[in-house]
């Protein structure tokens, strides 16, 4: 599956992407005067082959989580449980990715693809949330019973990585097993009707693998490549810039092998982003990507297949340094840049409306001969 | 009217913004992940005076259109009438300000506020429009019988100002006009349920009294206030500095008295829009500024009264580089940085989803204790 799928990526459709040029210098602005939009809407028009492109008033979120061996090296202060404990908020409808994704009409997938604590079968109690005066109302939580509230995909490879400073995180096997959750979860989405896909993540000391990963594919040093995460003090920090050294000397990955290099220091989540990418660009569907998880799962998936770049849209700038390594390579500017470093797909949602309203204008905004209005 | 609306603008709530910022610490994300969403939740708590602060979901554009006597110096490519011309494509509904207000179910208010070509009673013929593929369908088309569609109101002070290289571009007493019908429209909008204002634009040439305007508060140079506008070429653009710089040697004009710098070398919907900020803030409902003539104009708002930047925040940063200045002077970070430098309140409308969820997050997101996540 991944092989036909990297030999589905095409380039984009030049004739499309000529014809939207026309209109947008035909629309009642100044040629311009959208700044961002404009090439933006031109390369999507590429990616769906048709000006103006669909709308992509469907969208969908896909959370995957996963643990990280390495995370027994002390690179993140939040117990490994949070991983768990978090698929149930985001079930429960009570993460910040619900909230913005509530605002902007999309659904939200959860896909376990590597989590190392066994699932609770069950929400937190809405009862015990209702008292908190913090807490979502009783009906916008969701339950099983809401076929619009958060879903569950159980499609767990293995019950976290290995530590990558010991062995390889992954077997290759494993790493393709969790590529191919990605892109036949891209595959379900577009089926069900998404026209854009956004990526999330969830796992406790993931970014210890992404900075791995941006150090690989980017080639920038260890400590270029290294953030504080969600959060990790000085002492920390260090450990983790020492940890993201040791396993890249002790396996000296490929960059042009990008199975070998999930593998080695990827992780799941990693693997399954890189997988959805790639399923989305097969599916000319555009990627709206979150965070530093993202763009690291991008670089592989751009090493995979060059041209899946054409489907990627930078949803914003993480504040974690590995971010904007990975976008300078991948040569996407971000929509956003507000300082975030949350994760889950939270950047790239409130990116989204700006995705919208770029191909927004080449459906609904009259041409200066239908309205009326000179030309300067 | 001007004077009791400085007089009831007041100083943001303190105590609840320490509640604002008790509750982002208890909410499940790391403390700070949320980068500068977090800060601004805080500052509409303070504007509210309450935790959390409503949710801006009826959101309101008024965009004030005027015309300029400057434009006789050559200082823009357009021909004047396109400013009435836009305005027909505004009530039309098909404009940039249109198509991104539909996708934000924001409403649109067009104000008349001094513009120079008498306003066509009837918008460009939807049937004419119907025939152009770009062309908006006939059902979205606002005609006087939607009610939910933009709608104007005519409040022209006098039909476009002066020329501020010649003389006064305003009466003290027409800029005074013009101020309080930007308080008016405020009051307006905020008394039909706007629990957020957006500020619009529209006038060929706005750009050199904006320039003139940031010059005169911020202290900048002429050179350093004036950019391209809606794209000037090289020669237009020395005549455009060589224009601010003669007008300001002309009126010196002191920044110390908002209505003076209005009248000398200001234009009717800058007045305007510092009114709509100014009854904004005395409201306690946020502004969302637009680019540079939103910016020039909450210069003169802060001015008035230094307690109305706690409601502004600014949706953008301007390719104009007057903006960037006022934005400085002001001390506020945009919140997107998109290159656009279309004007009508588009900017706005698309950081509008971005305020929205940070007080959303207040609202919805469930904490540590309701949701059972381990903290670090």
């Amino acid at each position: 599956m991944l092989e036909s799928t990297v030999a589905a990526i095409r380039p984009l459709d030049e004739a499309a992407m000529t014809t939207a040029r026309e209109l947008q210098g035909r629309l009642t602005k100044p040629a311009g005067s959208l700044g961002a939009l404009e090439p933006l809407s031109v390369r999507l028009a590429g990616l769906a082959g048709t000006c103006p492109p669909p709308l992509p008033d469907q969208a969908a979120v896909a959370i995957f989580a996963g643990d990280h061996g390495v995370h027994a090296q002390g690179v993140s202060p939040w117990p490994q449980e949070v991983t768990a404990q978090m698929i149930g908020n985001f079930l429960a409808g009570g993460a910040v990715v619900n909230a913005f994704a509530r605002q902007a009409g999309a659904s939200v997938t959860v896909v376990d693809v590597g989590v190392a604590t066994p699932l609770s079968a069950t929400p937190p109690d809405p009862a015990a949330r209702a008292a908190d005066p913090a807490a979502l109302t009783a009906d916008v939580v969701a339950t099983p019973a809401d076929p619009d509230g958060p879903r569950l995909v159980v499609a767990n490879v293995r019950a976290g990585t290995r530590d990558m400073t010991v062995t390889a995180a992954l077997t290759r096997d494993e790493a393709r097993a969790a590529v191919e959750t990605g892109i036949r979860v891209a595959g379900d989405l577009v089926d069900g009707g998404a026209g854009i896909l956004l990526t999330g993540d969830m796992g406790i000391g993931n970014t210890t693998p992404a900075a791995a990963l941006v150090a690989v594919f980017t080639g920038v040093d260890a400590a270029a490549a290294t953030g504080r995460g969600t959060g990790v003090d000085d002492e920390t920090y260090e450990r983790k810039v020492a940890v993201v050294r040791a396993a890249l000397a002790r396996h000296a990955p490929d960059p042009t092998d990008p199975l070998g290099v999930l593998a080695a220091v990827g992780g799941l989540e990693h693997a399954a982003l890189a997988g959805l990418i790639l399923g989305a660009a097969a599916r000319r569907v555009p990627v709206l990507l979150d965070g530093v998880i993202a763009v690291s799962a991008a670089l592989a998936a751009a090493a995979f297949a060059p041209d899946a770049v054409g489907a990627m849209v930078a949803g914003h700038r993480s504040a974690e340094p590995g971010a904007t390594a990975a976008l300078r390579h991948l040569g996407l500017d971000p929509l956003i840049d507000l300082g975030l470093r949350l994760g889950e797909g939270t950047g790239a949602l409130l990116a989204l409306p700006v995705v919208t309203g770029a191909v927004r204008v080449l459906h609904e905004v009259a041409t200066f001969d239908s309205a009326g209005v000179a030309e300067k």
